[in-house]
């Protein structure tokens, strides 16, 4: 897995639809399947220089739209604050039970779906 | 206020910067300033017809960014579910007490910023 493959990844969950067909293509080729420039070039029969370009231009396009919109950091700060909420949520369950526990356990899960 | 101002200020929100500087002006003087099409052709010398052109094209470009990454659709679910586990938290709050009520709080606090 290449180094900024998490987050190129994470930027292209959001951003992916708004590149080219041949952006993705080549995204996920080199991404996803992780196959190198030379494999992607015989692949599609473009140059390797040419695969690479476009792959440049893809990843500063997706980091483009998280610099103009901040999307990514937004949903990433909601993660950060529903984790601090889940910490409180779990002292909360050692102080109550019954009913009073269950509803505890219900909005623990709910929580856990909204990083989702 | 015009019909849909609510639903394109939101997607404004989050896409506005990804718009030529041209559409932003003219988007703020029709949306947040509320001026005619005829008043922002006087303020800027372009002609009406122009401006409604701009105008359009920014908003067609504000639906199709939400069309393609579904950003501001993601962020009103989870507005909606935040307000779930509200509702839920105040049933918690009827039936806990000391400490455990305070905490509650802490944590009703915290959801509602998430919605921000």
């Amino acid at each position: 897995m290449r180094d900024d493959t998490y987050e190129l990844t994470l930027l292209y969950d959001f951003f992916g639809e708004l590149l080219t067909d041949t952006q993705r293509e080549y995204f996920e080729y080199y991404f996803s399947d992780d196959l190198s420039l030379s494999e992607i070039s015989e692949l599609t029969g473009v140059t390797r220089q040419a695969v690479r370009a476009v792959l440049q231009r893809a990843q500063a396009l997706l980091r483009q739209y998280e610099e103009k919109t901040g999307v990514v950091a937004r949903f990433r700060e909601i993660g950060r604050r529903v984790g601090e909420l889940q910490g409180k949520l779990e002292k909360l369950a050692e102080n109550v039970d019954g009913g009073a526990r269950s509803l505890v356990e219900e909005i623990s899960a709910g929580l856990e779906e909204l990083k989702g």
